[in-house]
């Protein structure tokens, strides 16, 4: 058999599902969180993990560390619109490790749990290489949960907020330009909590899921789950104000940094186009980039449409 | 500040509790198992993660290493009485390693779903070091939760079963002596789901946590939750079969393989001496092993007390 690297991560995730899918198997296997089916509303679960190897960017503290392992989770829970309650952290962490540093990854955690409005309420703490894996637990608390599959043929396609940001910040970090509120995007993001609960309520949304992956690679997987297609509007993208600066000052194309970056925590949901003002009304900022087809997920830029690739994550 | 080696685990998990017990935080932090309330019963959610470097002993296949990782964590809801209701599954592992290896993890952990009435519901795949970190969800469907700090004075400690088998497995391996009961014991352990459910259903516990520290740690630990001692008769252990035989064979001491190995899943706990015949009444198996007291650990054997050390996890 191939190694892991031959085969990718989209593929082995694949052959993971078929493993697991045993009948009777919860079937949104492909959704950023799982869902329980609990008598009082339904549940849902998700983890991920992060290393300080791949996933602790130059200048990020070890506090901001335990928040992303935080946000990142978090996130998950906000595109299913559940409200969060009660985060878990496995530590591997190096045994030369000061325990202080070790404490500010918890502390950074912990914050996070607090902005949601929720309590780390157990883990473990084990030597290791330096792996964090937080899971996060919410509450639908009576609502459906947003899932990636239902986009349908004419709805709108949005998101809550500006792009690129976290990518301004890491170029400004790495070329000592001062941005500071893009490399506040990267080191401390803001997971969409209130907005995908809000979301979920509303009962509009057909389809969600948060942008860690980068606008190029999210619209591609939401698609895919939905057996859709897209267009994306390039002149209606929200822009996140460094990206111009960064473009401006280093030459690096904005399309790369707003859909081809990852670490983003806006969502990227869809909904009916006579939804629009009902929409409006939930009090959730959002921005419309464009249409759910049923073709391929194209971009539209300068009146020429092109095939939207994968991004880097 | 010292490094996570110099403080040592205990000393590190009790820093980390006191950074997340805000106020409203849930109180059983010391627990196998954090327990979220729920208005249709209290949830009970865990996390252990385990590695190829410290968890894969010699001769150890990849499913049997996805089986403990499920195992560790199934064992943590069964020692509070929950049925197992999800399971999510965090893997880090080298991009070098063979898919089908990792599939092997995989179907490790999906059969200790299975074997538990459940599922993997969820989980991410990255590169990695070699780090699994397993999350199970269970619900404690109506019963309350058990604990480790509500043993008495004057209750007697039992366990659900032999003791010794993961240390009489791993020595025989190593040694080449043919012990497959004892090697089963190491390699695929049985988490006592059933049981937990039946003594947390019997409402007669009055404490209890799973052995996989081993039972001396455990012991200590337990009445270090509950504030009080305990008294272990060494006459009364229930030793696996393959512990004589590894004594003999090899000079071993009997109680370095029943009290101070780990990798047990027998469940510990404690209930009101005039409750043996109701407990006798559950159909759960156990054996008294000794009486909790308000003073020291101690272990009576020979005719002499000797107080109880931690064991060697």
């Amino acid at each position: 058999m191939p190694t892991f690297e031959e085969v990718g991560e989209r593929a082995l995730v694949g052959m993971i599902r078929g493993i697991v899918a045993r009948e009777g198997c919860p079937d949104n296997l492909d959704d950023d969180a799982a869902v329980i089916a609990m008598p009082s509303g339904d549940l849902v679960v998700c983890t991920d993990s992060l290393t300080f190897d791949r996933h602790m960017p130059e200048g990020m503290t070890y506090e901001q560390f335990g928040w992303m392992c935080g946000a990142a989770n978090v996130s998950d829970l906000a595109s299913m619109g559940a409200r969060p309650t009660g985060l878990l952290a496995s530590m591997n962490v190096p045994v030369s490790m000061d325990v202080a540093d070790i404490c500010e990854i918890v502390s950074g955690i912990d914050q996070c749990a607090e902005f949601a409005g929720t309590y780390v309420i157990g883990g473990d703490t084990k030597p290791g290489n330096g792996t964090v894996a937080v899971t996060a637990i919410g509450s639908m608390e009576g609502r459906r949960p947003m899932t990636r599959s239902g986009a349908r043929t004419g709805d709108v396609i949005a998101v809550t907020g500006p792009l690129g940001g976290p990518a301004a910040g890491f170029h400004a970090i790495r070329n000592g330009i001062e941005l500071k509120e893009s490399v506040d995007c990267l080191m401390e993001p803001i997971p969409r909590v209130e907005e995908g609960i809000a979301m979920a309520e509303s009962g509009l949304v057909t389809s969600c899921m948060d942008l860690s992956d980068g606008l190029s690679t999210c619209v591609n997987t939401l698609c895919r789950a939905s057996r859709v297609g897209a267009i994306i509007e390039w002149d209606l993208l929200p822009m996140e104000e460094g990206v111009r600066v960064i473009n401006k000052a280093l030459g690096i194309p904005e399309k790369d940094m707003v859909m081809d970056w990852g670490g983003e925590y806006e969502l990227l949901f869809t909904f009916d186009r006579r939804d629009i003002d009902a929409m409006t009304d939930t009090g959730v900022d959002f921005h419309i980039i464009g249409l759910v087809t049923d073709n391929d997920c194209l971009l539209h830029r300068d009146e020429k449409y092109e095939v939207i690739g994968d991004g880097r994550y």
